[in-house]
Formats: C-alpha cells, sequence, structure tokens
C-alpha cells in the first residue's frame, strides 16, 4: 500500500467505538461490534473491519436499528439456543449466547444458535472460529438480500448466503472458510464499476435475464451464484436453514423489509456446533491426527488451504503490534468520529 | 429409450432380491439394499437403482465385505446416534437406525447419525428423503475415494463427496438436491472414454496436475471439484465431518483401503436432522408459507428446483405401475441372476 496509516490494536478498538457511540450505538452493542471489526482488521481482512463502519453508521441512519436493545435468550432444554437480538445488531446476541451453545454442544454433542430479528454486516468466519479456538467444529450461515438469480433464473431470488465452516486444530490456525454463494461479492461488483471495469463472464445476468458483463447492468438485473446449479442448490439450503427453519426472513423478505433504505440487512442467522470427542467415541486426538493427514496431502501438492493469506496477515500484525490501513479510509473514518 | 424391457415395482424388488441373495448378501441387508434400489429406480435415477446391483456383486468379491453382520447401535443419551455397520453395506445401518434419529431430534431438535465402518454405494437422496417425509430438514455427506484435486492442486486428495439435503413441504414432494463436489461425477468420465468424446474443460487434470479433456488422461490424472476453490472448500468440509469427526476413514484413507480392488467405498457417513417445529419456536406453518413463497418465487421464472425431473418419473411410473429400463441392462443383470 502506497499512502498507509499504522494502528494499533487498542488503536482501532477505540476508534471504533467512538464512531459507534457517535452513531448511536450503547456501550454493550459499540463493543460487541468493535471487538469483531478488530479481530477482522489484524488479519487484514478489509472488506469486514473498520470500513464496515460505515455500514454501521448508514444502519443506523435508517431509523429501524435498535442500538441499545438487550438480547433476549429463550429458555430450553433441548439443543438449540434461540436467542433474540430484538432488531438489534447481531453481534452481541452471538456474543452473550455464544458460552451456552458451547455448553449445549459438549451437552448433546451437537448443538445450534438461531439468532432472530438481527441487523447483520459481519464475516461469520469470527463466529465459526470462536467455537474452534473451544475444540469443537463449527458452521454458519445466513441470508441477506435477494440480488442473486437462482440457477436457470431471470431475476433475484437468493441473497449472496455466506458459508462458513471452521475445524479446530491442535496448536495450528483452524481449518476455516467464509464464502458467499454468490459468484461474486455484490462490494466486487460496485469496485468493478467505479473502475470502469467489465465483469468476469458467469456473474451477472441484465434484468432481462440475459447474460451481462456490465457492472451496472448487473447491478440493475441480479448477480449469479457460484457453482451453477449446485451453487444455486446450496444457496437455497442457507434461505431454508437461516430462514423459515429459525422463523426468520427469507432474502427477498429481507430486501422489502429494507424498503431500499440500504444498510445492514435484517433477518436471522443460524450456527451449527460439533463436539468432536463426542462423535469420535472419545478418539478426537487420533482422528486429529487423520485430519492433518489430510491438510499435509494437500499442502504438499502447493495448494493453499482456504484463510492461509489470513492466518499469516494475523501472525505479522499481532507480532509488530500493528495494522496498516489506506489513508483515505483513516481519513474518512476521522469525519464519522468527529 | 429404443429397447427397453417393462418392470414392476415387485419384479424390480425381486430381481434385485435374487441378484443380492446370489451375490452372498443376506436377507436383511438384501432387502435394504433391494428397497433402495426400487426407490431410486422408480425415480428413473438410473445410475443408483438396478445397475449398482453390479457394484453390489463386484464389492461382494473383493472378499472384504461382511453380508450377514448386524449393525450394531451404540447406546446414547445425547443427540448423536451413533451405528457401527461392522464392514456391512450402510444401508442396514441407516434403516435400522433411523428410528432413533427421527426420536432423537424430536427430542434435542436438532441430532446426527454417524454410521461407520460400512460399505456405500448409494444415492444420498432417499435417506434425507426418509426424514423430510417425516417433517424434519436433513443433510447428508460422504466421503469417497480420493480422486478429486483440492483446488490449486495436481493430484487427487478428495472424494466425489457429495452433499445431499431435503426440506419438507405439505402436500408436496420435498425440496431435495444430492450432489457431488466433484465438477463430474467418476462414472460419467467412464462414458465419455467410451464413447471416445472430450470432456468439457475444468473438470480434469492430467498427472502432473494440468487440465485435460481426454477422459483416459484424466481418469490416471484426477477429476476436480466444482465451483473451484468454493468447491473445494465444501469437499474438505465433508471430509471433516464424515470422516475425522466420526472416527472414519478419510477419501485417501478409503482409497488405500480398497487396495485397487474396486467395489463400493468404505468409510462413514454423516447424517444431520432438524426439528422445524422446535427451530422454529413452534411456528413451523407459517414458516412453512414464508419457503413456499420462495419455491414460488423461483419457479415462476422459469427456473428449476432440483429434483423435479425425478419427482415426476416417481409420479408418472408409480402410476403406470412400472419402469421401463434398457433391455440391454436387463440382459445383463439376468446373467447375474442365474
Amino acid at each position: 500500500m502506497s499512502d498507509t496509516v499504522k494502528l494499533t490494536l487498542d488503536e482501532i478498538r477505540n476508534l471504533s467505538l467512538s464512531i459507534l457511540t457517535k452513531s448511536g450505538f450503547g456501550p454493550e452493542h459499540a463493543a460487541a461490534i468493535a471487538d469483531v471489526l478488530t479481530t477482522c482488521q489484524v488479519d487484514d481482512c478489509q472488506s469486514h473491519g473498520l470500513f464496515r463502519l460505515f455500514m454501521c453508521n448508514d444502519t443506523m441512519k435508517t431509523g429501524k436499528i435498535d442500538g441499545h436493545v438487550a438480547p433476549a435468550l429463550a429458555p430450553s432444554d433441548n439443543a438449540i439456543v434461540r436467542v433474540d437480538a430484538r432488531g438489534g445488531m447481531s453481534l452481541l446476541a452471538f456474543r452473550e449466547t455464544l458460552p451456552v451453545l458451547i455448553e449445549k454442544t459438549r451437552t448433546h454433542g451437537i448443538a445450534a444458535m438461531a439468532i432472530n430479528r438481527c441487523f447483520h454486516f459481519s464475516a461469520l468466519w469470527p463466529e465459526v472460529e470462536s467455537l474452534s479456538s473451544e475444540g469443537l467444529a463449527a458452521m454458519a450461515m445466513v441470508p441477506s438480500h435477494s440480488w442473486v438469480a437462482p440457477a436457470g433464473g431471470t431475476r433475484g431470488s437468493l441473497g449472496t448466503n455466506p458459508l462458513a465452516f471452521s475445524w479446530p486444530r491442535q496448536g495450528k490456525d483452524p481449518f476455516t472458510f467464509d464464502f458467499a454463494t454468490s459468484a461474486f461479492a455484490r462490494g466486487e461488483i460496485e469496485l468493478y464499476h467505479r473502475a470502469g471495469k467489465p465483469l468476469p463472464e458467469g456473474v451477472a445476468i441484465d434484468k432481462y435475464g440475459n447474460p451481462t458483463t456490465d457492472p451496472q447492468t448487473a447491478m440493475e438485473g441480479a448477480m449469479l451464484t457460484f457453482g451453477s446449479y449446485k451453487g444455486s442448490a446450496l444457496s437455497i439450503m442457507i434461505e431454508l436453514l437461516a430462514g423459515p427453519l429459525i422463523d426468520d426472513l427469507t432474502s427477498l423478505e429481507s430486501m422489502e423489509f429494507a424498503e431500499g433504505q440500504g444498510g445492514a440487512p435484517y433477518h436471522g442467522e443460524i450456527i451449527l456446533a460439533f463436539d468432536p470427542a463426542q462423535f469420535s467415541g472419545g478418539r478426537a486426538a487420533a482422528n486429529d491426527e487423520r485430519a492433518e493427514r489430510l491438510f499435509a496431502d494437500i499442502v504438499d501438492q502447493g495448494a493453499r488451504l482456504p484463510s492461509q493469506r489470513r492466518f499469516a496477515a494475523r501472525a505479522h500484525n499481532t507480532a509488530r503490534g500493528h495494522v496498516e490501513i489506506a489513508k483515505t479510509l483513516y481519513e474518512d473514518l476521522l469525519v464519522l468520529a468527529e
């Protein structure tokens, strides 16, 4: 990066806190959001780090989000943790309920968290990694807005619907992925538009359902899923599990709820957690070796495991005690903080 | 089909039973297998119907499978059903344990079945549909043999690793998909080879890791996953959840176990089940409508839901009381039955 600014972890967090507080988030929500933004920024995950403060601010401006509301955990004796975010941002609901999900997973072997009625803007990998750091495997899914056409379709029905997964590794960074089931991220199309560059083939259609590589035409039309009809099927599964299964909105409904006002989408989220000790009948250590042999076979042939670049950034930034962000981003953030 | 033979459901099942019995399967295993083959054949699912009797026979010839062994269910009070197939075919273990999985799902809200030490040749959709027909959502995953290279790799590490999902619909066929995470099915490459046709781009690499469209070169090299690095990540997740998580083999280990002898791969399987009544807090009916609205939006724009062709075949074949199969297949099967 040519023009960058160095920020320590405390500086990232404090800058986030002051912007979030000024935007109208109460101290609990601001802390939960600032911690996740810091986690993302330490990994040089630019798209979901400090940059997202603009979206947090925009979301508050819509007047639909409650910046102070306390999430409500529904009591249960089964393996499902249901937490109602009550119209607040998702992250506080996740943070407060995570210990219950961990406990239920250790009790039942498999458990799920359903977060309802939340605004959602964040990467899913910090959440699945907060479970793998406890020795549990985890999967997370959310809908978004109906910008994405199903395979063979002509208009948006599905969200960008990310799927994240993390697998704990002894003494190593976990195996983690977090990808959108759309072929492109929504923000990428915006970047191509600003740069005046054509899109690759196969990522978008125009409003009549015909393929397009023009970013503006794509934004008026719909995005496509990755992996053709298989990616499309997976995206529909995510709609169902993170929507109707848990009594929450589909991407179509979330889009309607937003009334074109922008900000973070409002919907639910589902997180599944698996206890290797119980699934393996107490042979988790032997099976860790089995998984490590697979990872070694992948890496030995020159392939990358997902998230390796992110873990390298984490190690580098943690060791030097600071991150670097674009000076233009920093200056724009200072305006928000004023 | 030009030259076909008509078979009633009883005829399919009886032909299967006699071939399986002659191959060396005991009555319980033969019945479990014959029922699934019949289910597949009624849906005109040719690749996993009667055609699979050759693989069942080949598997018995390897001398590694036990055709008479009774699966052993491990007692548990958590949400995991662990059943040891003890070196038999997977289907009897699934059939005998399904009522326990259903009961655990209704008790805990979410539950999982881990089938260990099984030979596996079958489609996953009959299994997830046996849960959706009970009003539960379900997901199933298995590894296979390490024919598939990870994204950016040069050799096989991963299996064709199918993922299946089914969602119950009131008074309608369920929403079901069942796809390999490889770009092509293994059998498809064989068909291209026999037909002397080149493969599409992007489905296989040669033994040096270079792209190839030659079927023979592809079979000596490796297949690729669908959807590039996203499909590859998903395939690795399936290895982990259906392998090391449940104390069972990866596709690499399954390939080694087979010692090049052919027949069905030997490994584990994981099935997850979700109770919409509990996940939705008792509002499953309202959420069914929400899901139906999504399906309608997909179909209304001319896109297909997965499995629609299969359900149409089911309705057609059930109404007329018979299926049609290729005469050549029928004649080859009669040889096996003699």
